[in-house]
């Protein structure tokens, strides 16, 4: 762990002199530029433990659409939104099926999230166009960026919706039928922000025409900085998926109610909380329990009813399926689930073979995290995803972090990859 | 246990025919009609299971009020409220220290809360003056029945508002500046129910002036029963407190953060629940967990805070205090603190030897709740309580139940101690 863990107060490589990079100095000043861009809109300020808010369609969120209209429009991109929403920066434009390279990721964050998990994917896009640019490099196939809308799902509960719209494994109408803490419908807040609704939904003839499709992201675990590797190539997404689990006791007076004579919701689920993470140990998959309400939930009464949800991953589903199993006596209920995504084999060489050419070495590694490239290859797009070391291991908090040396790696290993798959064939 | 301990659908003994008692069919009858009277003010209506809502000085309230003064007044009673919000009923008026023998209890309930908690002591109260008026007494010093306000501050969250205003430990602008759950101030919901505020506050000589104050209320737990004792005599109020405790850890991603790499403060919080249970048992002291708060509480986010309430009761100090030593590792906060009340021992006798004439037997025991008569007690005022037993044992929900007969037989107590204490001496 390359980066202090203190109290979020990790430097921000963009602020003040950009840093000197060996491997691609012009490709680190490019991302240092946009970073610097971009720090305003949702960004910490003078606090860095405040983070990064820039939830899906907010000000933040549209300030930041119109920074990536401009700057692909400055390299001369013809940007344009699909019928889901999702902002496409096309170099050329898409002809016929299986034969555009495409890349991306997503510039919305959770609350208080960090710089990196979804801008570093945009922006290392736009710097390798640069860079290809800056060689003189003609694509022979169309080439695009993607911005992909509301891949945190932080505002209205799902993830991806801009990609699982796209791919139709999300209905339009239940999409747009969403709510967000303040009531307010998405139908409402895409109409605002300006969203053509009348075609909204699916568009396969997009999808079919995408040959190859890579996300760059940040890494959201500390494999890779306990690999010594500053870049890494994903395998696969990890099914994951939420189960709700409901225990019910007996309210009764906190004062005059013996020990013994007590039913209490809250103890029994305090002895599930333990007992979920021994499964997680034992079976070695990752359970959490991060969200529980309680019934009446005051000072001086004996709950009467607890709920909570576990959030279960693992490497494969066999090991998932076995975590599950082992939480069978509280009934879970389950609320989502997402099998296996195993990422496009041929993808997944070029890339290692790229980062390899580019770094001298390449790592596999599979992820427990969700992405719009999951959503993507699950619906048939060949689909591949760079890592980029995260520093601290820490994810969705401001303590993200990752060096400007390894974003620049990946950034190498994304330029390297479009220029071959892109080259006169 | 005699009553089912079902839905909470317990048989209400006031709804149809009335039941015969044999012990004071007159007194009985009183019980019936008054629970009749008020049964559709924040009652249950159709569906016993949602329990009784009559929250300080709502509708349900001071329509509760307003059947008080009527009823007290139909008893030729002089009604007037003291300078802290509570009713009083006077059968002649306070003349002097220390003269005055009251009764009476509450009518406000928690949310969903049962029949008897409250109402029992104030409907005694009124069917025992019917009772010495039945049997011609005159009383040889002044009499009165209170219904105090607020006692279970539900709606405040500070219980006993009434007396503690009264006897001065609460501080009149600190009441009145409490805020209810919609941010209104008691202030102005006081004054819009018609309360003189000019002079809100203490009233010593109203208290100076009584020489035995005596509450009847229903028992909270399931000590009578096991006893199999119809009423009991309160001995003593425990000490009892709120503590509150934090526990930190640190915010990742539920996916991708190995489980040995947490710092997960839920699972922290349920060691601790477990661990507070323990301590309980260990030291015969009661310890709850009712209520936490979780951040950031996201499905897929490891919990960073945990903030949770020790409710802690005990039979004695020392026992509290060793478990409170107990609990120290985890720095508990105390919020607030009720040393230990013990009753007045002369009343106390007095009432041990009514129950001894009209019952046969006496039967002595502390309680864990809190009281208005405790308050008193503490102020200086001569109290004891009377414990009419709960056929349940649960309190604060609908389930909380007495029979007809031990209802009667806790009145009958009532007027035996009363005819003593204002027979002329």
């Amino acid at each position: 762990m390359g980066a202090p863990r203190g109290s979020g107060a990790v430097p921000r490589f963009w602020q003040g002199q950009t840093p000197k990079t060996t491997l691609d100095p012009a490709l680190a000043g490019d991302l240092c530029a946009m970073f610097s861009e971009i720090e305003g809109v949702g960004g910490p300020g003078e606090d860095p433990s405040r983070g990064y808010t820039r939830s899906a369609w907010t000000a933040q969120d549209l300030a930041l659409r119109d920074w990536f209209a401009r700057r692909a429009g400055s390299l001369g991109l013809r940007v344009g939104t699909d019928s889901a929403g999702n902002q496409w920066a096309w170099w050329d434009s898409p002809h016929g099926p299986r034969t555009a390279v495409t890349c991306g990721s997503h510039l919305d964050s959770v609350p208080s999230g960090g710089a990196f998990d979804g801008p570093l994917g945009v922006i290392s896009s736009l710097a390798a166009v640069a860079s290809l640019q800056r060689r003189g490099l003609t694509p022979s196939c169309p080439l695009a960026i993607v911005n992909f809308s509301d891949e945190e799902g932080a505002r209205f509960g799902i993830a991806c919706v801009g990609s699982r719209v796209l791919t139709g494994v999300l209905d339009a109408e239940r999409a747009l039928g969403l709510v967000d803490a303040e009531g307010r419908e998405a139908r409402e807040i895409l109409r605002e922000a300006g969203q053509d609704l009348s075609a909204y939904g699916a568009d396969p003839e997009l999808l079919a025409s995408i040959a190859t499709h890579i996300e760059l992201h940040v890494e959201q675990g500390r494999a890779l900085a306990d690999k010594g590797a500053p870049v890494g190539v994903a395998t696969h997404i990890w099914p994951h998926g939420r189960w709700r689990i409901d225990i019910g006791g007996e309210a009764n007076h906190a004062g005059t109610t013996p020990m013994g004579d007590r039913d209490d919701a809250l103890v029994a689920a305090a002895a599930l909380i333990l007992r979920v993470r021994e499964i997680a140990l034992a079976r070695g998959a990752r359970l959490t329990v991060g969200r529980l309400g309680i019934e009446p939930g005051a000072t001086n009464v004996i709950p009467s009813r607890v709920r909570l949800w576990v959030d279960a991953r693992a490497g494969d589903s066999a090991t998932l399926d076995a975590a599950l199993a082992d939480l069978a006596e509280w009934s879970p209920l389950n609320e989502s689930l997402t099998p296996a995504t195993s990422f496009d084999e041929d993808v997944r060489e070029r890339l290692c073979a790229a980062s390899t050419r580019v770094l001298g070495a390449a790592t596999a590694e599979g992820t427990a995290a969700g992405h719009d490239s999951g959503i993507l290859q699950d619906a048939g797009v060949p689909c591949g995803m760079i890592f980029v070391r995260n520093a601290t291991g820490f994810s969705h908090t401001p303590r993200e972090y990752a060096t400007l040396a390894d974003c620049t790696a990946g950034a190498a290993v994304l330029v390297e990859t479009l220029e071959e798959r892109t080259r006169a064939r």
